[in-house]
């Protein structure tokens, strides 16, 4: 059972990730290639079928022994259908079934998830989400994302919806966000969130086009404006995993994404605003970085699709304590 | 099994309300009696169960016709040991347990419960919250708490832990409360919040001790500092149920408890905040007010005292559409 084969997905706006994963753990091999989702779902699929042949037949996977396919794409996608629906960033994808093809071209069993509920399975398998019963996993990005893992399984809310985390409310005076409110948490701690914090200061700023991998290295060289910024989301981080802590009362909160690149600047500001949390035992919730990095999202498909082919619940398994 | 009958208790600070419920869906009898906590828990438990036989008496339930009982307490509450931990509402109940006594006394299973989370399950078998998958009942009175149950089961966090949805912050400028935040909802938009809002706008104010009720007639009789209060704590909730759609995107939120007298004050601005949602499917979410007023406690205490008992899960029978 150990020896059984998935096939992770992983699908953004830029990039498609795949890889072969033994439900023992481990990833076997993995490759990517550009998504290029303006050339039509049809070409997309071509040339996903064709990247997963070339990597089953790089890693000695043959059809019989792939058990299943685990799809985790960026949202808004319809779990039940098989459906993306994301104009934004795959355009032409939009109500596609990519699930059905899949199946048929296989003849496995084939999930979609969305990419944060992906990652968080991801990380709760094999990474820093390990032994949790409630765990929220946070992508912090181009935007922010989030996963609730309960035991072993991904919350759904209505009818099937993702919930969308990194849009809740902490400041009624920040800035507007297409989500329809002001001051949501993705708008005052993201990649873009600190490039305008830094763009509002210095607009006159000389340097190139700037990103938020940006903000946090000028941070880091001593520039004041660049450090206000990431202070800034810090502090937003923080208010938001209080709330987290007691909205969830989660086991364990992990937190991905590029600008968790900047974690160990965030760390001391969570740790000393949930130290003041008198409602919830903050001092068992544990708070970590991920550990799979851009792996956590194949890994995750994977064990989704793995746990959806009726196989034994391979991330039930007992796990070390940490 | 519909002739089953258990009894539901709902133990707040100031008065412990009990009722015969049966498995059918209807109360037999209820009474109540003041809580008197500072007398000691031995003292307490004695009057509870002379209670509870005048109420089987009364109703004809025979000690061999009772199934189960079931509690609602003031928090914190450990549901798992059946302990009482809440020194706060509950002065000398302090670590007791409920449970075993109880159990020891009428022999029939015993379960205890945070009583926001009781009374999440009554509105869920038998009030506002029927049909939905997953409902998040909040009660708005001196303090706000919320039940969350899903799938009909009471969510829980990290070992057992109640959430506590009134604690999460909405303005980091706003007053500071005891959970250690600034801004939380119930520092803005409870009882105690909207008395705090008139004394600050009038204190000199020659009325005598102002209450949340007293404040909501105020503003229906058009004083304009009471009409303020209860906007700004309308505001605050818009923007709370704004959030927990993001977060939980439930299929119902029921709104109870004593500053819910004002739903109709709050209810347009909640509709039009929630209508600017893009991220939810905000036109779906049902917002409703709480159905069974102060029998919701003690109503859905029977209910999870029958659902623990083993018996056919009663409330997730199927239910007529709303």
């Amino acid at each position: 059972m150990d020896g059984l084969i998935a096939i992770g997905i992983d699908i953004g706006g830029t990039k498609i990730a795949v890889a072969t994963v033994a439900a023992a753990g481990c990833i076997l091999g993995r490759s990517t290639m550009p998504t290029q989702a303006e050339r039509g779902f049809d070409d997309g699929l071509r040339r996903i079928v064709a990247l997963l042949d070339r990597l089953m037949a790089e890693t000695g996977c043959s059809r019989r022994a792939l058990a299943a396919i685990g799809i985790g794409c960026a949202g808004p996608v319809d779990p039940i259908r098989g459906t993306i629906d994301n104009p934004y960033t795959l355009p032409t994808w939009d109500g596609v079934n990519i699930v059905e093809p899949l199946q048929a071209e296989y003849g496995v069993r084939v999930v979609l998830e969305n990419d944060a509920d992906a990652a968080a399975m991801g990380e709760v398998w094999l990474g820093a989400g390990q032994g949790g019963r409630v765990v929220v996993m946070i992508t912090i990005g181009t935007g922010i994302g989030g996963g609730i893992i309960i035991d072993g399984q991904v919350y759904r809310g209505i009818e099937g919806t993702h919930p969308e985390i990194g849009h809740h409310s902490i400041d009624p005076t920040g800035p507007a966000c297409y989500c329809g409110m002001r001051g949501c948490w993705e708008s005052l701690a993201s990649g873009p969130a600190l490039v305008a914090a830094v763009s509002e200061r210095a607009p006159g700023r000389p340097s190139g086009p700037l990103t938020g991998a940006g903000v946090i290295a000028e941070a880091r060289a001593g520039d004041p404006i660049a450090q206000a910024a990431v202070t800034r989301a810090a502090e937003a981080t923080a208010m938001a995993l209080f709330n987290l802590t007691n909205l969830y009362a989660p086991d364990v909160i992990v937190l991905g994404g590029g600008v968790m690149e900047a974690y160990d600047l965030f760390e001391p500001v969570i740790r000393q605003t949930l130290s003041r949390n008198t409602m919830a035992p903050v001092d068992r919730i544990a708070v970590r970085r991920a550990e799979l990095g851009s792996d956590a999202g194949v890994v995750g498909a994977a064990c989704l699709a793995l746990d959806h082919a009726q196989l034994p619940a391979v991330r039930r398994a007992p796990l070390p304590p940490r």
